[in-house]
């Protein structure tokens, strides 16, 4: 006959943690601690297959399921010393779904199992405590009312609530034991008047309507969406978990904890946690009574806090990872209910990888594979102090654009940041949206708020370059230039006044709030040198300035894998020669102002190329649209004007001239070199003459001119076309040559589609996901804040692309790109500069689809270096289940 | 031994027309006609396999070929009863290239070979005409010393440049015949001077060096490059074709003429003409003398004219088509120098096709193969008569941007061309670009006239959809609306002064232009009745009023592909309606306005539906961002702010906050109709609502709702969810039901990536290339006016990519996107909306890639026709060669 109930706890434990499919998760892990010989309230779990049964044959058990689970309840009864209904000595159960998924609160659960009033008398005796008792009786009423009989929960809610507004109770913890009785009774009265029938008394009957109503939470809605919605199949239903509850109020030999085996914060291999004798598992996090530190144990009682600590020594071991841990005690035996892994800093996650690694408790590549990337953001930012920001005011919640934290004094121009940060203070700058005008205000401010723009506005991009903390796109904010005021609902705050950002989470603050700096710890090296290792993609930057330059390599960067000229082109000793150049009224004036910029650029690359080495640098030519470099306004228009010594008018007139509908399709990118090859000669005058000059220092420069914008083989051929005859120029002139390559940005959908041409010419490819995705998904990413967020939310995109990339659709592109082009060019060199870069799950992405680099902001170099490790990692992993099979 | 050289005319030629590889296209042609019977000068052509032996034998050529030759040159001489170097009966000939491939003007040729200064006395004494003697001379030492000797051009040009500065002649045909004997004699010198030779008088050398002079000439740089840019491969080199010159000026019983087997102008089966005695072909063309008709030479010469007209009835039966031929009389012998299918207007090659297939020249088939789609375009729109047009005075040109022809005064807004047009003036309406508050100005206009936007900026796709002419980007005009000028240089047109515009050409007239009406031909209506006949894809139109549906239905639209809610939207009795739903503060605020629109929507749609009949109609629910539909400057605003009883302020937040970067990226489409349901929920109200009620009227009712910019499956569940909610409660509530599909656009790149998904839920594809082509390759169609003429002026881009569907890139796109859509839904129907839906060539790339039907302008849906025939044909021709094969 077929086996539809394993016990677990006690001598003999039935299942084994592989038995998912039949005991379901649930009971694979608690049948796991039993065989390790944890001490685990015990009970007994019902098969998956009898929940098969039960819908094969029209909701019937199957034949001997009533005996056999008669029988374990007995075998129960007896580990536990206790009996289901007897007041003296009661063993009250939960009855908890588990499938071989995970589900999490899809199915139902009813706690407290074995309950009436002759038990509570016995309960009452026991822990002292009626309230609990007549609390734990309403709750149990209530949930097997509403999950077993179908009584409706608002029914139970709006007796409760009329109760507490009788008793002027705030909350369900203000009822005293009385009202609860009262409770109890009006609950037993609307049970009835639903059901027709009385609240069971006896226990069996409530223990048999249980499990079926678990049973039949498998096929609710919730559960079948659920399972449609990730893609969950094959299962053939729920396991039933039957399990003693435990108490830790049952006097003062009772008690309840948590605890994890090493320091979640620091990650020190310390005993750590917290618990509070004759409580329950509320008591400890509802702060209501303070908790004593785990420590305290070992001298309450040492016996305890010995097996306990044993206990943690041997789950740690065994899981290898630090654990989480829920234990009780009721009546002097010691139970865990729970382990998990447990939730650490980035420090603490970091510490702990490392020293495992040492204790050789796991392997380096484990160590690798336990890091959320994404976490090591917190190592490399300033955070704020946890305490001091619990405690701060919220005013906004906006993007989280920039990571880090900031607290600063309100300025709400560029210039202002400048001067206020030159006399000492700390500014954040508010803005509507930010410009490259703005940047070097920006880089003067220790935070940003933007009230428009989503994750890749300019805002965003340039702050997250710099390191600069940022909170984006607030909408809830007014921000108002005029009378340099802020205003929140109806708060409004001045020029001057303090505010805090925290640029990882988005929340924005009203006043200070103290700040801790970052520091990168020698386990941090540690780790990083591991994950070069194991990694096979290259880790690039990008940057724009020595400065950053030099923090890229500092965090381990191999190469620049986006030097975006124009920036330079803002600084205020040559925004006039640029402004110049446009506003030119033919080649001659227009070559005539680039002579001007051509010291001004070569000096920056040679900045550049010092700090970056002998390593690879990608520059990329002229990208914007040249209104971005004009005025708009007519004061600054008159301003230009003066100093151009032109009329206002003929300053209007050009910048009118420029405007374009849809800039971001417009006339930029390689169409400008098309357009004014003057310019881009520049630029590749400015480059090579300041490789040649970085070479004389013995530095083996590897410059990179990278073409944007580029959708058509004939676009990149007219460009490579001007730039390699002014290289030639050059080193006829300058009678020496160096090494360099052209290669091209794939960031319009059309050069994936046609990367075979492509590829003829361009000897590298970077793809530019900022632009390819804007145009592949058709959002303009300065605009699509107004509805991505609400997609997200919709569940329409998982994820904001700008953010994660998104694979289905523009990584099919980057993977047509990249097959294309080396179907015409073997070992084309591929590498991506868009903001994903740095991402993740998009690392991953770009380690299978067999990119050479993924080139990302300064700050984020250490993320993408594990980030590839990981994904180098995983295929190993992946190649070596395949060769086993 | 190989034979080199092939004789033709006289009694044997030697060729025959499929013998292009051996003797080249020229070649083969010339013998073609010989082998006709026609009188040819008779010649003979040296083989390319000749040419292939010179370049693999340091240019030697093969044994035997000189002593061919000779034999043939004497042949030559006994056909034409003349000598090479004879002063009394003398022969000149031509030296021509002609490869298999035509490479027109890539290589050399030498005319008047054999000319020295005894031949020429004879020449004088035989035709009178000294001074045609000397310039015959002259050319041929020019011709023979660039080509064959390699003497500077220039060197010729100044010489002749001088004498006419001395003989203060304005042309070459003001100098006399001393000074031409002058230039003779300079020439010569200089000749010398550079070759270190005298310049040869014997015949034989002057054929022997111009005939290794055109065998060099297959591999000059422009010959390579020529070969290479149109992917010429796999030729040996070229054949030399050497012809017996023919004059028409040797007396009174020469003469030369031009001559068409059918009026070239209306189709007429008439012979027609013109020639003059005693001339040259030049003659003829310069219009120095007055050519006479044709007929008169049945006057003149009844034997001469007798032939000729038997001569071209041969040769149009010969060649099926009718024929454009050029013939020259040497003292009374005709000669036929060449023959080739006639340019003819629209109007005639509709005529010519259909009578010849009355005449059982050609098939149904062939007669619609002969005619370019694109020509049609002047059957449907009014034109310019040609005369008027040629005398008026151009003052710009800009992109043809709507056929047809317009004549009209200038006004500068819609409001005044709508009144101005109500007292029955006819307008041209001049802005710099328009937008949908123009579309009622547009309408009353005969002509719009923008300068700034591309060939599908808005008023270029409005204007084409209303068959009004339009003359778009014209760069060079400046609008000013305040003085209500047009400036181009220095003219100034105000307001009331007369402009013309040429929509076909793109040119812009001064003052007015008589223009003549279009009329369409049975002959027209029979050929349209054989197109529906031979074509496959379906043909819809792109209509957003009832007007425009019976245009296009007169013009054989089967359905409507695109119907714009949005353009309803302008008209005054409902902007109102659409401004206060912008307007409104909350959902309640929305749904009241779109009250207000449901009833003049289903009005809207009603009478769309009965236009259209049982025919389909796909409408497109709305889809331009908000901002469009709310004025920008600030004394629109306060307008609209009174009517709509709100401040000023209020109406300018709200505008501002509309504002995107990049429109065409941004809140628009479907993402509308997400953050908006109430929006698409009253359209489908609508829409279902006209339907029942215009089924009521025994009308066959096919609304297909189509859902635009989607790019991700969860947007059009979304939207659908809604749709088919509001339709179940109309059924619910009308009691009845219609049919309906609900579909999607194809136009974000993304869609196409991801068709498989997409086709879960749409019944069918629309294929919205406008922008599926901004988006691939990154061209916002407002602004890529800038750049897209100079990308097309280099030769970066062949076609305008909004014009001609770019098939490399964008159709990669289209091919995707049906083969995944259809992959999911085996019968999914598939359309293109685009501009493309009426451009021949990509009517046919629509056709093979398997789409179910294109849309296209009323005015556009003959040419679609013809196009989409023409694609089934050629589908057909090609099939048939695969089975010959």
């Amino acid at each position: 006959m077929a086996k539809f109930v394993y016990f677990f706890g006690g001598e003999k434990t039935e299942a084994r943690a592989d038995m998912k499919e039949i005991v379901g998760g649930k009971g694979a892990n608690l049948a796991e601690m039993c065989n390790l010989g944890m001490p685990v309230p015990a009970g007994f779990t019902i098969a998956t297959t009898a929940c098969d049964h039960f819908y094969k044959n029209k909701k019937k058990w199957p034949k001997g399921l009533k005996e056999e689970i008669q029988k374990n309840l007995k075998k129960l009864e007896s580990v536990m010393k206790t009996k289901l209904g007897d007041p003296n000595k009661t063993l009250l159960v939960s009855v908890r779904s588990g499938a071989a998924a995970s589900m999490p609160g899809m199915m139902d659960t009813v706690l407290n199992l074995g309950l009436n009033e002759k038990v509570i008398e016995g309960l009452v005796k026991k822990t002292g405590n009626e309230r609990f008792a007549w609390d734990a009786y309403r709750r149990f009423i209530q949930m097997f009312g509403d999950v077993v009989m179908n009584v409706p929960h608002y029914a139970f809610e709006e007796i409760l609530e009329k109760k507490k507004k009788a008793a002027k109770a705030k909350s369900d913890t203000d009822l005293s034991t009385q009202d609860l009785k009262d409770v109890v009774k009006q609950y037993k009265a609307i049970y009835k008047k639903v059901t027709k029938e009385n609240f069971p008394d006896d226990a069996w009957t409530q223990l048999e309507k249980s499990i079926n109503a678990v049973f039949i939470s498998w096929n609710n809605d919730r559960a079948i969406t659920y399972r449609k919605l990730n893609d969950i199949k094959g299962l053939i239903g729920t396991a039933v978990n039957i399990q003693s509850m435990v108490f830790g109020n049952m006097g003062e030999t009772s008690g309840t904890g948590v605890c994890f085996s090493r320091d979640p914060s620091t990650g020190e291999n310390k005993f750590y946690g917290e618990y509070l004798m004759n409580a329950q598992g509320e008591d400890v996090v509802a702060g209501i009574r303070t908790p004593l530190p785990i420590a305290t144990l070992a001298r309450q009682d040492k016996k305890q806090y010995e097996e306990l600590v044993g206990l943690k020594d041997k789950l740690e071991k065994h899981y290898a990872d630090m654990q989480d841990m829920e234990f009780t005690i009721q009546e002097g035996n010691l139970y865990i209910l729970q382990t998990r892994s447990g939730k650490r800093t980035a420090a603490a996650a970091v510490k702990i990888a490392v020293d495992m690694v040492k204790e050789k408790l796991i392997t380096k590549e484990e160590a690798l594979m336990r890091i959320e990337p994404e976490q090591l953001d917190q190592l490399l930012h300033p955070m704020f102090d946890a305490k001091a920001e619990k405690n701060a005011e919220t005013i906004a919640k906006g993007l989280p654009a920039s990571p880090g934290a900031a607290t600063g004094r309100i300025v709400f121009n560029a210039h202002d940041a400048e001067v206020w940060a030159e006399r000492g203070e700390k500014v954040v700058l508010a803005r509507i949206e930010t410009s490259p005008e703005d940047i070097s205000g920006m880089n003067a401010a220790v935070g940003v708020l933007t009230s428009r723009g989503g994750m890749t506005s300019h805002a965003a991009v340039v702050a997250r370059g710099m390191g600069t903390c940022c909170v984006a796109g607030v909408g809830e904010i007014k921000i108002d230039y005029k009378s340099k005021t802020i205003k929140v609902g109806k708060l409004t705050l001045k020029q001057g006044d303090y505010l805090s950002l925290n640029g990882s989470t988005g929340a924005v603050y009203k006043g200070q709030i103290k700040t801790v700096e970052a520091r990168l710890s020698g386990n941090f090296q540690t780790l990083m040198k591991w994950a070069d290792e194991a990694r096979r993609l290259n880790v690039r930057t990008n940057a724009d300035t020595p400065g950053d330059s030099a923090t890229a390599v500092k965090f381990g960067a191999e190469g620049i894998g986006l030097c975006r000229t124009e920036h330079m082109f803002f600084e205020e000793d040559r925004i006039i020669s640029v402004r110049k150049m446009i506003l030119a009224d033919d080649t001659g004036g227009r070559v005539k102002a680039l002579k001007e910029l051509l010291p001004l650029q070569r000096k920056d690359f040679e900045g550049i190329f010092k700090a970056m080495g002998n390593r690879p640098v990608t520059i990329r030519l002229i990208d914007p649209p040249l209104h971005e470099f004009v005025p708009q306004d007519e004061a600054s228009q008159k301003k230009m004007a003066k100093v151009l010594k032109v009329s206002p008018a003929v300053v209007k007139a050009k910048v009118a001239d420029l405007h374009e509908f849809n800039p971001m399709l417009g006339h930029r990118g390689c169409r400008l070199g098309i357009t004014y090859p003057e310019i881009i000669k520049m630029q590749a005058q400015a480059i090579i003459e300041a490789a040649i000059n970085v070479k004389k220092l013995k530095i083996d420069v590897h410059p990179e001119i990278m073409i944007p914008l580029v959708g058509e083989l004939g676009e990149l051929e007219f460009c490579k076309q001007i730039i390699e005859k002014t290289i030639k120029e050059v080193f006829a002139k300058k009678k020496t040559k160096v090494n360099y390559m052209i290669g091209t940005m794939i960031e319009v959908p059309r050069a994936a589609l046609i990367a075979d041409e492509i590829a003829k010419e361009a000897e590298f490819f970077s793809f530019g996901t900022n632009d390819l995705t804007q145009m592949t998904c058709g959002f303009s990413r300065d605009d699509a804040g107004k509805f991505l967020k609400e997609y997200v939310e919709k569940g329409i995109f998982e994820k904001d692309p700008f953010q994660v990339l998104d694979q289905e659709g523009v990584g099919q592109l980057v993977k047509m790109g990249i097959q294309k082009g080396r179907s015409t060019r073997k070992n084309l060199k591929v590498g991506i500069c868009g903001e994903h870069g740095g991402e993740p799950s998009s690392v991953a992405f770009c380690h299978r689809a067999g990119m050479s680099y993924v080139s990302c902001s300064p700050f984020r170099v250490p993320i993408a270096r594990l980030a590839a490790a990981q994904a180098a990692i995983a295929e190993k992993q992946a190649n070596r289940k395949m060769k086993k099979k």
